[in-house]
């Protein structure tokens, strides 16, 4: 079934059906703003990450701010943007099934598509699909910077499959993929600097191993939202692949410093009871809203915290300095967890001074596959 | 957009597209032919809760073994249930808002349906939208039986909302709804039995109460998967609201004893990258399944665990026993909570001997409003 929108333009923001996944457009747009004039000043590609909104919508607001591209993890994600008109998209992971390679060069007639891999019979099997499709492919190698994920090792293992890569009639190498993630969320930014050192200097290190064996990286991606001015600075990267930097979470609010940018995706919950003394219990748990990286907080109520979610129940825990909450009121949180948050709707509601403005989709809700 | 099918009637389970949700249809069955053979043998009703299956067509099994009905929590879900033609129908849930109150006014037009209340005003604001509507619906006094989440406290304060209830002349007061989530997973039986006893004694109470003061229960629901043989002995109860069951999960299997029940339900993965040795990495993470109980484990693999999962990927650990995992192969995970996981998926796939049998929607998915 299609889900109804949970709000209709021009409603207030207490008449909207929750939990509903509410966007500050104000501050939604200046954090793409600050965003492309961070990467115009600092003169590297924004390949935004749309894992993150899994929207058309907002990846041509994106690209209208001069990003060079997306990027996406999986084959169902790159459907939906090229579907959507988005001409250059980057799988920022390994595919390696035949019926999804095959649906990624099916993709290929309409929107640039690259991949990545670390492996050498998927990258024959994805030349052969490629072959049998009639198409080209770009193949990024994935290296090892640090996460211990997927990734051949720099240098030497990294050479050989970019030249098997080069060597294949239906691919194009494409270049380095070198996305630490875990490095995002170090919360100290002396640490994030030490893990990036790292990362630059491995990327680095490969970027001229290629380039010695005459196989230029058109791309030398990596960064997310924690450490993308620390890649940037270093000059090995040409692209950064920040996603969350558009919404922001409590557990990015968690670096020090936090990323400079502004909360603007927030879940709204009703308090649907107020039984007992202290505590309300509201509309939104597990199904609503990612707890991996911590319980969400709750926006603009001082002494009000979220505690122990169930599936479809919040608690809130109310100091004794807090303002009672009436049954019906609706309440703001900020998800501890922006993606996961959002792969939960099937609705942006987009609001500016309190009132919707406009609804659209997290069209790739769901797109796992 | 709907997401296409992750697999075809016929396929072998290895072609399905992954991340996907896959069912054991034996499985399946047998659970939900002993739930059944066990409400018949202790003359109790069995209102399944559609919270765990989010699907009309899990429900309409359920009612062909003698389910007296559906439970559901959301709106949204009841919608879906009666539009697939499901005819009786509690939210055993609290609904406080005007808009969705009215939808399911709306609703009783085509299904019965019910839902639970713990505030007067609240109770004053259905009885008006009912009334507006022309319809009338049934309301059941939710008690807190120790959960300390919603519910009136037993005895006087349900008499006295219960009450209000018979005398709005659009409502019906329903009964009891007297549910202990948190006991569901209690480890130990003895802690199991304590906490049900407890129910039991409280819920009895307020029937007696509410006896004396002449209004009847209809319905005096609760119980869950971990309790209900408990809720069914205490004689206080004549519907139990089961739902997981017959999926079954990870934390569930936890319990001392297990609930009988076999595992249905399971998330199929494949490795996508097994670049270093004694690990690899599959293709679901956290948007692929629940990690609020537990990580989910690893089904018929020994030696192999699942650990680290991030938006996307989840780490596979192979001790030295092993037997190695090669990229492309697909996995089965048991999920540690099998209800959101259910909520991440919009497709069961049908399995039985090693085939596809049939897929279907999981048609509630989402609808959280």
């Amino acid at each position: 079934m299609l889900q109804n929108p949970p709000a209709e333009a021009g409603m207030r923001e207490d008449e909207v059906d929750t939990p509903a996944l509410i966007v500050d457009l104000d501050a939604l747009e200046e954090n793409m703003d600050r965003m492309a004039a961070f990467c115009a000043e600092n003169k590297v590609g924004l390949r935004a990450h749309a894992k993150t909104h899994k929207s058309p919508v907002v990846a041509h607001w994106q690209m209208a701010r001069g990003a060079v591209g997306q990027c996406v993890q999986k084959v169902g994600e790159a459907e939906v943007l090229a579907w959507g008109g988005v001409p250059d998209i980057l799988v920022s992971n390994e595919v390696v099934t035949p019926r999804k390679i095959a649906r990624l060069a099916a993709l290929s007639s309409i929107a640039k598509v690259s991949l990545c891999a670390d492996d050498a019979a998927v990258v024959d099997m994805v030349e052969s699909i490629a072959e049998q499709a009639g198409c080209r492919l770009t193949v990024l190698v994935e290296i090892n910077v640090g996460a211990g994920r997927c990734g051949v090792e720099p240098g030497d293992e990294a050479v050989a499959l970019a030249r098997r890569i080069a060597a294949s009639r239906h691919l194009v190498f494409g270049g380095l993929q070198a996305y630490h993630g875990r490095a995002q969320h170090l919360r100290r930014l002396e640490e994030r600097e030490v893990a990036i050192a790292a990362v630059a200097a491995v990327t680095r290190m490969t970027v001229d191993a290629l380039d010695r064996a005459g196989l230029a990286c058109a791309i030398v991606g990596g960064g997310g939202t924690g450490t993308f001015p620390l890649e940037a600075a270093s000059g090995a990267f040409n692209e950064i692949q920040a996603g969350s930097y558009i919404f922001m979470d409590a557990d990015y609010g968690r670096n020090e410093p936090a990323p400079s940018f502004r909360q603007s995706l927030f879940v709204l919950t009703t308090v649907m009871s107020a039984a007992r003394s202290g505590l309300a219990v509201v509309d939104c748990g597990h199904k609503g809203i990612a707890i991996d990286s911590g319980l969400p907080l709750v926006h603009g109520r001082p002494g009000i915290s979220y505690a122990g979610p169930s599936d479809e129940h919040g608690m809130l825990i109310l100091e004794a300095s807090a303002s009672p909450l009436k049954i019906g009121e609706p309440v703001r949180l900020v998800p501890g967890h922006c993606d996961p948050t959002v792969d939960r709707y099937d609705w942006y509601v987009g609001v500016r001074n309190g009132r919707v403005e406009t609804v659209w989709p997290v069209a790739a809700r769901g797109m796992m596959s």
